[in-house]
Order: structure tokens, then sequence, then C-alpha cells
């Protein structure tokens, strides 16, 4: 049986101010640097000791990790990071208050946004403040991202880095993001479109997962918090 | 021409108590961390953005590490940690006050101890509470080191690992301790046992070495903090 931790970030800055963050990379919030911890302590508790961690190249994922292990004594464990752990790119609502997107464009356009499987939001332009074009940590930058195209890019990595760990039966922790995370659980529990639009991760609780030979969920379970 | 940081880690809670601190995982003081992301902004401030970092395996050069590279939004680089960059092991000495262990054993022998280059200190028991014995993230635990038997477990993870991101013209951080950074300058500098017996490294100062072909040092620079 392998065994999988996945965490989502702490609370970040604009968690707090209900503004769309994708690939904009907004540190966490105090109250996240305390969930973070606070995720450390709950592993320590349930005695789940990572042997593996991978974190997308977003701060607040990088932070939550640091936090989260430090404070079970396990900072000095191996770490790959990348892009295909990203926050799915939120094109040109980045930076925007959900709120104001909301009102703007109607209830059922904000949800098809934020929620539908296969609808992308539109093309961030490449000269707003919220673009991050030409920072030469990227190798790709996409300009949207539907869930679909995420759980696309992140598949290839999920069977090149994270299985090859698993499989070492190494404890795998992946510290990402809410909507990296959803896709990836889509593919473990093999959820359709619209089973996975009802999914929705709460910030730094750590999500254990038991997977059988085939890579098939064979337990779940939501530490407390 | 090649370039490389070392990187001492912040105060941490034993030198603030002066006790002798080894492979005891002690980790940074408050005013350790404020040094740790002041690094970071000096680095930014002199245009450095480091490609690659290196830790030991204890918190506060994990710890110190991730505060610079946070100040400096680096945190995503790649990293490699090994027990080979760990401070040195000071024997039966981890744990104690150095005033109480100058006075008991005499200031000849105290300094022999502690700046010596081939002289160790007694062995540690294992039994004791400042042993690291058992700990499985350790493949190996020595029982006492002089700065001599730092550089030969240090030398071939030099050449194995840090040598070849610098020929890649990556910008290297290594980021450790004042006696594992004392031993790898005693080698960059090709120093005698009398002349490194004179080196001490502040903490948290960068120190930028650039390398010619032949690994040598060419310029050396510790940057104002």
């Amino acid at each position: 049986m392998y065994k999988l931790i996945l965490l989502r970030h702490g609370e970040s800055q604009w968690n707090l101010e209900n503004r769309f963050t994708g690939w904009v990379d907004v540190p966490l919030s105090e109250n996240g640097v305390k969930e973070a911890k606070r995720a450390g302590e709950i592993l320590k508790a349930n005695n789940l000791y990572p042997d593996f961690l991978f974190t997308s190249l977003l701060q607040r994922s990088i932070a939550t990790a640091f936090y989260c292990l430090e404070a079970e004594g396990r900072g000095w464990i191996e770490v790959k990071r990348s892009w295909r752990l990203n926050e799915r790119h939120y094109g040109a609502l980045q930076g925007l208050n959900k709120e104001e997107v909301k009102k703007k464009a109607g209830e059922e356009q904000f949800m098809l946004w934020r929620r539908s499987y296969a609808v992308s939001p539109p093309p961030i332009s490449e000269e707003g403040p919220y673009s991050q074009a030409g920072e030469p940590k990227y190798e790709f930058i996409p300009k949207t991202e539907s869930l679909k195209d995420v759980l696309e890019r992140l598949e290839p990595y999920w069977y090149a880095q994270i299985v090859p760990e698993l499989v070492k039966n190494k404890l795998v922790l992946v510290c990402a993001h809410g909507n990296s995370l959803r896709a990836l659980i889509k593919k473990l529990k093999r959820m359709g479109p619209e089973e996975v639009q009802r999914l929705n991760l709460p910030t730094a609780q750590p999500l254990v997962f038991e997977l059988g030979r085939d890579l098939e969920v064979v337990s779940e379970k939501a530490l407390e918090i």
C-alpha cells in the first residue's frame, strides 16, 4: 500500500482579501503561517513523517511546507518543486476581487469559471500587473487554464516524479494548491467532471490517501484540525 | 568564472546561550531569523540571485536558507541537503556551556578543541541527551570530529554535488555552519592548519567567491551587513 499526503497551502494574503490568485506569487497571511505549523503538529500527532516533499514554485506552497515540516522536525527531507504543481492559472481574472467579478460577469458565468471542469477564464494580457510573463523561473507560462488543463500538465509530473517515490514506499507529501490538488484527486478517484465541481479543499488540512498497486484509492482521510 | 556564496546560519538559540552545539538540532533565535532575512535582502541589493541551494540536515541551516531566499523571492530554486555539510561534531562537548568547559579543562585545552585543525574533543556517549544515535535521517554519525575530519567528509560532496552545479555556471548558495564552511574555505584557499585557526565566520554574512577554472579563488568578498 502506498501512502500520500496532500496539503493545500495555508491562508494567503489574497484568500483573505477574496481575490483570484492563480500564479500571482502572494505570501501566506499570518494566520496561514499558523495553519501551516498546525498541519505539522497534526501530522506528528498522527505519526505521519513524510520522506519526500513536492511543492509548486509559488511561495505560499513552499512556505507552508517549510513551516509544516519544521514543526514536525522533518525540514531535512528531500524536496522537488515544479510549476506543474502550481495553482490553476486564472487568466484575466488574476488579481481581481471575486465579489466584483461575480457582480460584473453574473453568478452563472462566475461559477462556470470557478468550478466547471473544462471552461477557462479569458486569457491574461502579458502587459498587466498580474502576468508572470518573463519570469525566468518558468519554462512554460499559460495564458489561462481550465481545471482540465491543470490535470493535463500535472499528469506527466505525477507519473515521472511523484509515483517513482511512492513505489519506493516513501511517504510522500505534496504541498500545493486548491485546484492543482483538486485535479490530482479527480484523477486518483476517477471522478467525473460533475463530481469534481463539488470538491473543495480547506486550507492546510492534511489529506491522507492510501493507494493500491494500480494507484487506486483504497482509503482516504482528512485529518482533524 | 564560477560563483559561489557561502552563508553561515543566523544566530541559534545556543549561540545565544554560549553552548557547544555541533550536531544538536537547535533552532534559530528570533534574532537569527532576522539575520537570515537580512542576508536575503543583502543578496538582492547586490544583484545576487542563487540558482541552486545546498544545506546541511540541521534546521538552523535549513531555516536560514528559507528565510534568506524567501526575502529574495527565490524560495523555489533547486535544493540538495546533506549531513556532509553539517556542523563539526563536537563529541562529548555537545550541549556544554563554553565558559564552564574552559574553566574545567583549562584555556589551552579549550582552544585546542575549538581551533586546532586535527584535534578532536573526547567522543560522545551514545546514551547522553545530546547524542544523535538512532536518528534515521543520518546514514553516518561520527562520535567526535576534528576540523580535518569535517573536511574529509565534506570533500567528496564538494566534488560530487556542488562542483557539478558550479561548472554549469549556476550561482550556488551553500548555507551551512561555522566549521563546515571553515573547512571548505581552507580547501578553496589552500590554507595551512595555522591559518585556518584564525579564520572565524560571522553569522548570516554572505561571502561571495569567484573561482577560476581550477576552482582556485580569484576573488573573495564579505558583503556588508
